[in-house]
């Protein structure tokens, strides 16, 4: 393979280490979702004291294994890696997830553990991601380490996102929130303790990767941050960076989580910044911001928003105007045309047409036509109160079906209802949110990417 | 009664003015809430071209119901509104809900048939609540006239919790998560236009109205301003405050929505704040504050965080640092008894008690009973990754049945399962949020109803 990481996203055989018959014990779960994620490749569950785990032939050690392992999967304590690792390099392993704990984060014991097992692998050409971490996630050959049952956490489609994360439980809400809004991934790797592959090196490979499109990552510190800034600035994809650590405490707190320092967080939101990536202010903001990058294009110009209940067009025009978003200000001639074809009760402004709680979704369409239309809007924000009685209850299906040829972002707060018909638009390509200021951030993200983000 | 305000949520009757026979009309789907939210008292539906509707006999005008009126919800067309109220003022109705738009939000014209309707309910001692909204909800009376039918938004029970929004939608999103979260509500008020009723009258009226203990307000501008002041000053129950009109834009936006013209927002925060309210940034944060103050007791100390997976607590020690809530700081006697009863991988740090992905219901029960004990802290904020396989499917059961005598607030963030896990606790009156800003900022308006607010 042209990068060694491919080992971790197209192994042809994986064997899982401390593969467990015991349901719910993390070494069964991992090899669980192997099995049923849909990956082709062949599976090796070692285990000393097991003949048969899930139906596949138990090996007592990796050694035994009769044929060639690329890729393995450790779920064993800290303390027996290391000579797993031996076993690996041994075997000609290329690519190890570690997903257990108990090394750099737990304390100096833990360390030289993870400080042992990084040499062994440096040693041997074996790349290693984890510890610490739920592993790897790839959309297109199902790839799937992760320790959480299909039962309890939803595996999206293939598609274009990667998103990268040092914490497992922001990728199991990723993973959890792209299924259900039909946002198809790439690639989702849960980076834990970092003691080798980190987001530079992965970066770099997905600049490469003909999979992905959108690359979004959470992250609480760094490591290399040369070489972390440069894969960014030769990376021709957008990046959307959400880092923690802004505070003192949540320094602290960073430490004990991954056993990773954090730099002044200023100077790295700037270099990231400088560096060509979009940093925003929490991880829903980072999902809604990649879900918007992967469902719609990028903006020209500023906002319109179109309602039947202005409320939260208000606090949008906070929040865009906070994130340097612009509003768009419509022509005399569009307006003409709007209140000319909208009912008279229908308020146009610069910015905000509001078809007000008697709206159908023919007011919708009416006013969404002219405005795709206009030269002035960039971004067509639709905002909906699915709840009220005169909108008919196929506007997601109308809505959905209609060419528009410019980014559409929906907002929509509401309880079972609203997440239906929300769903019906996700599954459409037409990204949803209930938070203005995810809302906010979907926009941002537009706009930014023809704009502020500008590749060689 | 003791208050004019009273005729809103407790008349003995209720006309509907511009009833219809057509389901999806304003005018048929506001009736159908009087009828189907288990309102005990007398509802007549105003129609001059029905016999019936809904099942109940339609009377051509006003003047023609037999029975004293105590409340009309008008939902005609602006123009034919003035009429109304002076057949309103000879049949004595002490309460106007005015859900029709067409209003000062409209323009001039509007303006002015508002201005008529206003004096002729000055004249006549009659209330009014709108124009422009979805009027009132109670959740012990029962009178709801919102037009979004039951299909479409949930109703919540009966409680303690008083909500006023300026806007409509946010008056919808906030009764279908409530429905959803089984936060029970004394009165939901959808303010509109504001031409007589504001939220100065009604945080008076909540404050002696002994169903309701705390009170959300969503508002983008205000009128009286020495009135509200006095209002909330006067108020020895919580109220937390959203408003929007940061921006210019946003200002823009408001006047075209109910008319009004936002003060200078800065000012406005700080006597909002001076006066004794809790103000957020989102409306998210509004309804996540007033949830967990619904919900749960006052904090005297910081927050303490116990989770399986600790990415959500690095960010949570920024967003509740950035708010001015303490994190606790575990004594060492707290630490050694943590130390000793749980397993050797847990990481025990000042504020995260990281048992990590392998922890099991025992632990999280474990550390809390010794958290619950120690003097040092405040909320336990308990972060779950439902999806992990170690945590046994029942973790929500075992921690609503656990007594921990101090507030516990719960992050957790996925897909179906998550949700359903949440509902669990939600019944079992757990709060639990899926965007860590809002877990702050519930944190922070339990731990200001300790400290910050002084009621005399």
């Amino acid at each position: 393979m042209s990068n060694e990481l491919s080992w971790f996203f197209n192994p042809r055989s994986i064997a899982v280490v401390g593969a467990s018959s015991k349901p719910g014990k993390i070494g069964h779960e991992s090899l669980r979702s192997l099995l049923t994620s849909g990956f082709s490749g062949k599976i090796y569950p070692v285990n000393p004291r097991a003949e048969e785990i899930l139906g596949l032939k138990a090996y007592p050690s990796l050694l035994d294994i009769p044929d060639e392992v690329d890729m393995a999967v450790i779920t064993l304590p800290a303390d027996a890696v290391p000579d797993v690792m031996t076993q690996c390099a041994r075997r000609g392993v290329k690519a190890v997830v570690i997903i257990s704990g108990g090394f750099g984060e737990a304390g100096p014991e833990g360390g030289r553990i993870e400080e042992e097992v990084v040499k062994i692998a440096r040693e041997n050409g074996i790349r290693i991601i984890g510890p610490n971490c739920i592993g790897v996630f790839d959309g297109h050959s199902r790839v799937d380490t992760s320790f959480q049952p299909v039962e309890r956490m939803g595996r999206p489609g293939p598609g274009s996102v990667a998103f990268l994360s040092q914490s497992g439980t922001f990728g199991a809400a990723f993973l959890d929130w792209a299924a259900e809004d039909n946002l198809g991934v790439s690639k989702v790797v849960s980076l834990g303790n970092r003691c080798d592959v980190d987001e530079a090196d992965l970066i770099e490979y997905l600049a490469e990767d003909p999979e992905t499109e959108v690359i979004g990552v959470y992250m609480e510190s760094f490591t290399r941050g040369r070489a972390l800034f440069n894969s960014i600035r030769k990376c021709r994809k957008p990046i959307v960076i959400y880092k923690t650590s802004k505070t003192g405490e949540s320094a602290r707190a960073a430490v004990s989580h991954t056993g990773r320092i954090a730099a002044r967080h200023e100077i790295a939101i700037s270099a990231l910044k400088q560096a060509g990536a979009l940093t925003v202010d929490s991880f829903n903001e980072l999902y809604a911001a990649v879900k918007a990058l992967a469902k719609q294009p990028a903006a020209e110009k500023g906002v319109v928003m179109v309602t039947n209940g202005a409320g939260p067009c208000v606090m949008a025009a906070d929040e865009l105007v906070l994130r340097g978003v612009p509003l768009a200000s419509l022509s005399s001639s569009t307006k003409g045309e709007l209140v000319r074809i909208l009912p008279p009760y229908v308020l146009v402004s610069d910015f905000v047409i509001d078809l007000t709680g008697s709206a159908t979704s023919k007011d919708y369409t009416n006013a969404i036509e002219i405005l795709s239309k206009a030269d002035e809007v960039g971004i067509i924000g639709i905002f909906v109160v699915f709840q009220d009685s005169p909108l008919e209850d196929n506007f997601s299906e109308v809505l959905a079906g209609f060419d528009t040829k410019k980014p559409i972002v929906v907002f929509a707060a509401g309880g079972r209802y609203t997440r239906e018909r929300r769903s019906i638009l996700e599954k459409a390509g037409i990204p949803t949110y209930d938070d203005v200021r995810e809302f906010a951030s979907a926009c941002l993200a537009l706009w930014w990417a023809s704009h502020c983000w500008r590749p060689e």
